[in-house]
């Protein structure tokens, strides 16, 4: 029954993040012009859709991998490679949409790293990228003793939620800029809420759906390999203590 | 030892949180005119402030509240009264930030809830309503059972971090939108970052170090109310399990 309720979540959210990806992509398709690898407007336009992807739904699905009940016997080892391979793919899509971002930003001349989304979303891609290499060195190459891992594993849990929220933070405030600086056509301004406004809007509201969702199966949900010194084996992160 | 951390943690927080408002009320104060509370751009300026108070710094202090140590002991109700009360002040200063927005918009006759943050802004404050609401029905009336109590803690800890987590992301996202508002002089834009954008989205990552800071001691901290029927009295919520 647990299990049930835990595919039926993973339904829920492979629905939710396949959704971000094509509403975001939809949203630079239909009314940014689409796609292209040139250096243009049309070059930024991946930013949105690779970030998404990458920061944010790929991230989310490598985070959960230890909540699959099929990773909760056997060997650890092919779990930990998955959860690494995913969030390696994720960082490898997050790294393609800064290029497509850093190259627009070359390409037309305009300053790089200025506004808050920008210093947040960079500071979130460094952190991604000293936990893979943390996680790595300490978690699956084999030197780290299992008190060093058992010290760790909790902050691993605690900054990899942190940085998906950040990652979520970053895109809806990365949404919120693009939106102003492209809806400023006087008869129809941002405020008017055109049928882009609502669209783009609505998908920034369905990316922190989707992180909410990934952040309860994470952190509060029962959904966890049970550990055979616990006094139950269904023991929620976020469980009564009081 | 781990009280000594823990005062030290406070002190940090302490520190941090004061250093968010009274770096927000510099920010109105010496590059936006200062505040009244008179319709026009002035009054809006107390929405920042009156919102980082209200939803980042007295809403992180509420949630702490059963961490501190002299909360472990003795009776829960004072404590349970005093996270409630300090949860309704910063309500309040919310409720007083978006009065000052409303009341600008009206003034100027600029559109209301249209923008992305808007969106999530106002989704954030009417969850931290009904979390609010639901808290003290549930766990400070005396009618609902043990049962319902030990159901709904755990959720009642997720929604309460979710919506510190939509706050911080409704902070950077209006601290981008009103510097793309107000530098768009031709001669100093955000994009040469003068030295208020560097002030304000300096301001942004600080909200962000102290939300970290706040969600690290509620979830993943081991300063927690002991658990007489806990294998250890200090095992912190995002623990080893495996």
């Amino acid at each position: 029954m647990a299990s049930g309720w835990f595919y039926l979540s993973c339904m829920v959210l492979g629905s939710l993040g396949s959704m971000c990806i094509l509403f975001t992509a939809y949203w630079m398709q239909y009314w940014r012009g689409g796609f292209a690898w040139d250096g243009t407007v049309l070059m930024f336009n991946w930013h949105p859709v690779l970030m998404v992807a990458g920061m944010v739904v790929l991230y989310g699905a490598a985070s959960l991998v230890y909540r699959l009940p099929s990773s909760w016997v056997g060997p650890r080892l092919p779990w930990k490679v998955l959860h690494a391979a995913l969030h390696l793919l994720a960082f490898t899509c997050t790294v393609v949409g800064l290029i497509a971002v850093f190259r627009f930003h070359n390409h037309s001349r305009i300053a790089h790293l200025y506004s808050l989304h920008s210093w947040l979303g960079i500071t979130t891609v460094v952190l991604f990228a000293c936990q893979w290499f943390l996680g790595f060195a300490v978690f699956l190459l084999p030197w780290a003793s299992q008190w060093l891992r058992s010290l760790l594993k909790p902050l691993h849990v605690f900054f990899g939620a942190c940085i998906l929220s950040l990652s979520i933070t970053s895109v809806i405030s990365g949404v919120n800029e693009k939106l102003f600086f492209v809806l400023k056509n006087a008869t129809k301004p941002y405020s008017s809420l055109p049928g882009e406004a609502v669209f783009a809007n609505s998908t920034g509201l369905l990316v922190v759906a989707f992180g909410l969702l990934v952040l309860y199966v994470l952190l509060a949900s029962s959904w966890k390999r049970p550990d055979p010194g616990a006094l139950t084996d269904r023991q929620p992160l976020l469980h009564d203590r009081e």
